[in-house]
């Protein structure tokens, strides 16, 4: 089966990528920042406003919309496009992370997880199977394979137990997914939502180097669309973390888009950009702004500080966003103060805003020459620190 | 002293009335809706969403921005319109209403009203003097006079009490507020943020049609630049409530608009205008949005309910708002039940745009003769439903 997924390198600095990926609903400029939309929706933001933000791609939370409103519902409704009203790209995670993260207990074996919903403690199992099934009737423009997620710190011996299980994941969630496509409608009925959609396999291993590599041969030769990197954002060192990024990146098809999941702070996406990444997610921009925590080209602004009480200055006087062009720090204060969702709808566009930012700077950094100067303007604004998976 | 306010009725349906109102921020079609921005924002909304509705005034509370971020803080900021990031007309209340419904304890005199905030019990005083210096200094377009509100039902003498407080208070506030805009800069240091406010005065004295009509000529007598019905919407029958805006609104200068304050439901609206209104608020069509209640040219729709968990349709099949643009009732109904913020966003959106486009319909009604028969639509659609005044 040819992959689904067009990718074109259009310039290098060094180990890092500018570049184009097409998918079933339109293009994506690399590097790439994904906002979070768990639910279906991007947490205190309309579509349009994403549209004005320039997002071209979201990622949402395939273990959500499976639990609310279910994969079936979405699917009889046109799928996930359709019910969101987002035209552009979507990637759906596997759901794998909330499973592990979120759910209130769960069993793991080599057929799948099996969990209680934290919502109402309904018993459920995910398969590598089912993950597919589920983000195919989602219809998704990219699929994430089920892996097994570890917590940091993990021993060796875990990690790799969790590594090994999800390499053998990933081969049965390929095949299922190479069924699933070639037919357009599974047996039992599957309403397959975009036809067009591409499977990404994760590189897992925790922080051992060798582990790293076992994975990323298993699972690049079981031959996906595209690879991340997963199991990193997790608790580890940050330099750690930039190593493992980079070993892995260097592992992995150099043809072929590279994912790094659920990373994190503006220094984090120059810095893996630097070691060959070409696509993010993090809640970071999004869950920060609703605690009144505010990116800029100063570093981090907290909006609720008493010292912005009568600040007139918008939250960065050198931003074109809409918030930063008719709001001050006082107003956006006092919304804070007030509990006006508004203040967390201003805050949101700006973080957003700034994330994107970072982005096209990146990208035009690679083209033109500029992107170690920027690396060294971020690792100056934003030393290194921890950022949230979600 | 001239008044601030220029008002030209352009066409008239009987007692209805097609308008214009020039304010010191800009021009307002009359009769117009103005939706309720409580606290410096508009529940759910940003600005630019108000904008693009085409809502030309907001309402801004004087309760709850004296409390919190403080007037004298909003006036050093520049005022009100550049604290919100609003350039069009805003009217702001007295701060009456709020002392009366919402504050922790109150004791009222001819001086004026001792409360303790609903915040943190602070005790605090408000005059008719006090109300006009605390607006001259937000820089509202107007201003309103404070006014005693009283609960329903009053007796006939609780209701003659406080309407001949009311009135006194109405030379009082009348005084200062002349005063204070001559001086432009008061004796004590006070900053007027908007120099062409102009100051409403207010109409009380419950269901008693002899107290309305010794109110409205004892207030008419104090020479305001424009007045208000107040005392209405808070509990009584429907069509009492309907009678008593007749009778007043036919004792108010024909030249001056009139605004029935805290109403209405679409169908108050639409009779209220026929019985010469020109002006209202009402935290209906945003609080109700909240709540899952939208409004739709075939009435209520409640979109909480089980029914449109798979219903592809928009919330209204003839509504051009962007929610029914781009969204299905089951789409709706999932973000209200999994608590995404775009919900209460996306619904506000469409019930203001609702009650703007239900007053743009009163307007062509009254200019092109089809008032009557709008008026006859909504009284289907809308049967007679108590309001809630906030």
């Amino acid at each position: 089966m040819a992959s689904a997924l067009d990718f074109r390198v259009t310039h290098v600095d060094g180990p890092a990528r500018r570049g184009e990926l097409m998918t079933a609903h339109g293009a994506v400029q690399t590097p790439a920042f994904m906002p979070v939309g768990t639910q279906g929706a991007v947490k205190a933001m309309t579509m349009r406003q994403l549209e004005d933000l320039g997002v071209e791609i979201v990622l949402a939370n395939t273990y959500h919309l499976y639990l609310r409103p279910g994969d079936s519902r979405i699917a009889r409704l046109g799928g996930l496009h359709r019910f969101m009203g987002w035209n552009r790209p979507i990637l759906t995670d596997s759901g794998g992370y909330q499973v592990f993260s979120l759910a209130a207990r769960r069993r793991v074996s080599d057929d799948g997880v099996w969990f209680r919903s934290h919502l109402d403690g309904s018993l459920h199992l995910l398969t590598p199977e089912k993950a597919v099934d589920i983000q195919a009737q989602l219809g998704s423009d990219i699929a994430m394979v089920l892996d097994e997620c570890i917590a940091h710190p993990a021993s060796d011996d875990e990690a790799r137990v969790a590594m090994e299980r999800t390499v053998r994941w990933a081969r049965r969630g390929r095949e299922r997914f190479q069924r699933v496509m070639e037919s357009q409608r599974a047996p039992d009925g599957l309403l397959v939502s975009t036809p067009g959609q591409a499977q990404f396999g994760i590189v897992q291993g925790s922080i051992y180097p060798e582990l790293r590599e076992i994975s990323a041969r298993e699972t690049v030769g079981v031959g996906f669309d595209a690879y991340a990197v997963g199991g990193l954002s997790v608790g580890e060192p940050i330099p750690l973390m930039y190593d493992i990024v980079e070993r892995t990146a260097a592992l992995l098809p150099a043809n072929r888009p590279r994912y790094l999941m659920g990373t994190g702070t503006p220094g984090d996406l120059v810095e893996c950009v630097a070691r060959g990444i070409d696509l993010f997610d993090c809640v970071l921009p999004t869950r920060n702004a609703r605690n009144g925590q505010l990116f800029t080209r100063q570093g981090r602004l907290n909006i609720k500080n008493a010292e912005f009480a009568e600040d007139g200055r918008p939250p960065d006087e050198t931003c074109s966003c809409y918030t930063c062009r008719h709001f001050s720090r006082a107003y956006l204060r006092h919304l804070f103060h007030v509990g006006e969702m508004a203040g967390a709808t201003l805050n949101t566009l700006h973080n957003l805003h700034f994330y994107l930012d970072t982005m096209r700077r990146i990208r035009d950094g690679i083209v033109f020459g500029s992107f170690e100067t920027l690396r060294l303007e971020y690792q100056q604004t934003f030393p290194a620190e921890a950022s949230q998976h979600g």
